[in-house]
């Protein structure tokens, strides 16, 4: 075949994915089985869905309500009935406790962990495919839950490296800001569907207030606003007093939760749905201070709402409150890593009756980004031992020299590829991060002894040495054959 | 708004998914857990791509070659470039492998582990997702690269609890095929694509011939099969005599591996190529003996050819040799579980230039279906210990004993559903597997103490109890509050 004339597929990751290599998966795969362990603790099960779901099942509950229908990945199948990934883990969970509802224990504690997809603009830091990490708990609108699921988000930060006082779960209720929305006049209690729209631009807004700041959000709480490129996002139309109320809400935390129930309790004035709102945080409060969560870890901040249309009561949000760079090299607080609340219509929809459920999603990437940022990941990037080949026809000897290693559990590997040049052997070893090589070359053989080489010394040097300065470096020891695995123990200080 | 207007989405999983539950999630982590510790000792590192790949890249190389275009699930992208979900994890690694050429080492030995999607007719115990765990050495040509992926594949089926003898690993070599398939005159060596048709259906024959026996294998080599069903397939057209040599390749082996290799030469007969099949066999099997990988564990069978097109060297195939029970009740051996082989042209399809490879596959739900039928699976299925709520009132003492006791590393609950009725408590505790429950009414707590039931004893007699009644049985202690995690801890013999 005349080559020139092939078309060659390109070999690309496609556009807004990513590969993970080595130990960008085993140092994910480390934080999640951590919290994989916390959650089991706490008594909830292991879900795993397929990645696929039909579109109806999905329903169209993006974070990004602009552009609802383009989120997903779909295709029809044969048929034509329209299928598409998963586009996060809730609406899974909602369709399996719609299913199996008659068989699931009620309460259901489950969690589940894995890829989500989102058909969205790609950009740096933004993949189409990310992992995400969630527990709910799905049957029971007691507030026990939510605390509950705080309490276990405290454990799964901790347990996976972010030390107590560098964290702190925030809690707020969407019954409280519906409370001081009735006070402000945009919710009116007898018809849940006018100012339905006003109060999503609210939320919205009070959700970018940490990127917007004050003054942004005001904006978006009136008339709106232009961005920096001069785009303009259209306001709530709220006057100046309605922002306001809605403006004291935000700005509601005090130096302790009694204090914050107070203020609260003031804003929502007669709303009766804001009063349930404040009790549910006063209950919150106080089970987890029974359990020992005090506000050192778990605080009420009626800053946080939460983007998600689909929250109904207690929402909650985890920020990491360490300093970063960011990308300009300003110092600036890490910010959220996790977040969730109470929604009770999920089901609903499936089944017609109510199945009140509250959960977390922890943000995976942006965790791990956390733990590295810390130094606090534990995956071992140390490589395997390298067995060298000097003499291409007694590979099964290195062979046997590489089954002892790996029967005394040790990782071991010997060089595969071309021996010709044994310099090639070395910056290979050296790729690998192999802390120690194996030589036996004819001499050595016939003497009974193999060389180990410390390459975790010798690394540096090693790239251009010849092999006969290479083996008269000091790091270099001759030991029998029958003592490799006990030599290259003591070696790796095992 | 009239509920009964509103079309709800169904909650179904979607044709041809499945959900996995619990133990059947952890069962199978804890299953790839360890085999991935085989394959990180060997020296292999993990490698994690994006579902997503784009069709141009995966290729047409499905195992079903009757329905190439069916059998991926997949869209355009806003590009209107075809975006596909991988079928396999041996296409991705391809593409990895050509994409990052300069920054690899070379070789490159890889794991991966995680689903893989089909678009084909689903079926009894057959799936539209299902995993694959996958190791692969990409950039050697050297048959040590084969002989050690058979021993990782007997390490890894003995580490997740295959004993020694109920397994055994067969290796074969495509270049003795075709050195046979010379001989009977359907491979011209100096036209390789002359009857690549006829080749293929002789491989795909023999591949069936555990199903179809030896008569129907030699119907496929002949003129054609008609099945039980009356679907004629076209055979390879081969003569009698031609089909002799090939039948007679299909039952070469001996009782040793030496006497196998002697049989094979006899018929690869002056064909080049078969005689560089035998000898790469012999070298294999002398490899795997140097590291004590006998023919109790690996052996020659030239039986096994693998269905797979693009396999261009030594093949293998781990079978376990244990009698289960099939749907029928009948007897039968477990067989398959996984299998691979060289394939040196895959990366080839990206760069032009050859890049040898090799790796296996091992079908991760017939090996755990395995290890279900031989009683080996590990996880954990009890589950945690409940503390049922007496009193509405007193919630922040029951999550008081639940944050003891996880705190103590103990898995435990609080019932979070409606606590009226004591009986749906103990219902769900059965339910939920529980080894415990915890009662403390307003008596106990005014006595400062607690009940502590054992459900392993009365799990069954307990549904329909009363709770005077359930709490007079023998299998219960009162015990100080303060005293709450000892006993727990002592009555889960921990």
């Amino acid at each position: 075949m005349a080559e020139g004339k092939i078309r060659r597929p390109r070999a690309e990751t496609p556009k807004g994915f990513r590969d993970y290599f080595g130990a960008e998966v085993t140092e994910r795969k480390a934080m999640l089985d951590a919290i994989a362990g916390v959650y089991h603790r706490y008594g909830f099960e292991a879900l795993e869905t397929s990645a696929v779901e039909t579109v109806e099942a999905l329903g169209k509950f993006l974070p990004d309500v602009d552009r609802p229908n383009e989120g997903v990945f779909a295709w029809q199948d044969e048929d034509e009935a329209w299928m598409a990934l998963r586009y996060d883990l809730t609406a899974p969970l909602a369709r399996v406790a719609a299913q199996y509802r008659n068989d699931l224990p009620s309460p259901y504690r489950r969690y589940a962990m894995g890829p989500v997809w989102r058909n969205e603009k790609p950009g740096p830091g933004r993949f189409r495919q990310f992992y995400q990490c969630d527990a709910d708990t799905v049957g029971t609108g007691s507030v026990a839950a939510d605390a509950e699921i705080c309490a276990m988000l405290s454990d799964a930060l901790e347990v996976v490296g972010i030390p107590r006082g560098d964290y702190v779960v925030k809690v707020n209720n969407r019954k409280v800001l519906n409370g001081v929305m009735e006070v402000a006049g945009v919710l009116d209690p007898s018809d849940a569907t006018r100012f339905e729209a006003e109060r999503g631009i609210v939320l919205r807004a009070i959700d970018k207030i940490d990127r917007l700041g004050d003054a942004g959000v005001r904006a978006l709480l009136g008339e709106g606003r232009k961005d920096e490129s001069g785009d303009f996002t259209k306001g709530a139309g709220l006057s100046s007093e309605q922002a306001e109320v809605v403006m004291g809400f935000v700005s509601a935390k005090r130096d302790s939760g009694a204090e914050t129930v107070a203020r609260l309790r003031e804003l929502v004035g007669a709303s009766a749905l804001g009063a349930e709102g404040v009790n549910e945080l006063e209950t919150i409060a106080a089970l987890l201070d029974a359990q020992g969560y005090g506000p050192d870890r778990i605080v009420l901040d009626p800053g946080v709402v939460r983007g998600l249309g689909y929250y109904t009561g207690p929402v909650f949000e985890a920020e990491l409150t360490f300093e970063i760079l960011d990308e300009k090299g300003r110092k600036r607080q890490f910010g959220s890593v996790a977040g969730g609340g109470r929604y009770d219509d999920l089901v609903k929809r499936f089944t017609g009756q109510a199945v009140p459920a509250t959960g977390v999603s922890i943000g995976v990437d942006r965790l791990l980004a956390a733990l590295q940022a810390k130094g606090r990941v534990a995956a071992d990037t140390t490589g395997p031992v390298v067995v060298t080949v000097m003499d291409r026809d007694r590979m099964a000897d290195y062979m046997s020299m590489v089954a002892d290693l790996r029967n005394a559990g040790i990782r071991a590997e010997v060089y595969l590829g071309n021996p010709k040049n044994f310099g090639n052997q070395l910056k290979y070893a050296d790729k690998r991060q192999s802390p120690v090589a194996v030589i036996q070359g004819s001499d050595e053989a016939a003497r009974g002894v193999v060389v180990l080489k410390d390459l975790i010394l010798g690394a540096k040097i090693a790239e251009n040495a010849t092999l006969e300065e290479w083996k008269d470096r000091p790091a270099q020891v001759e030991t029998p054959r029958g003592d490799l695995v006990a030599t290259v123990r003591k070696m790796l200080g095992q």
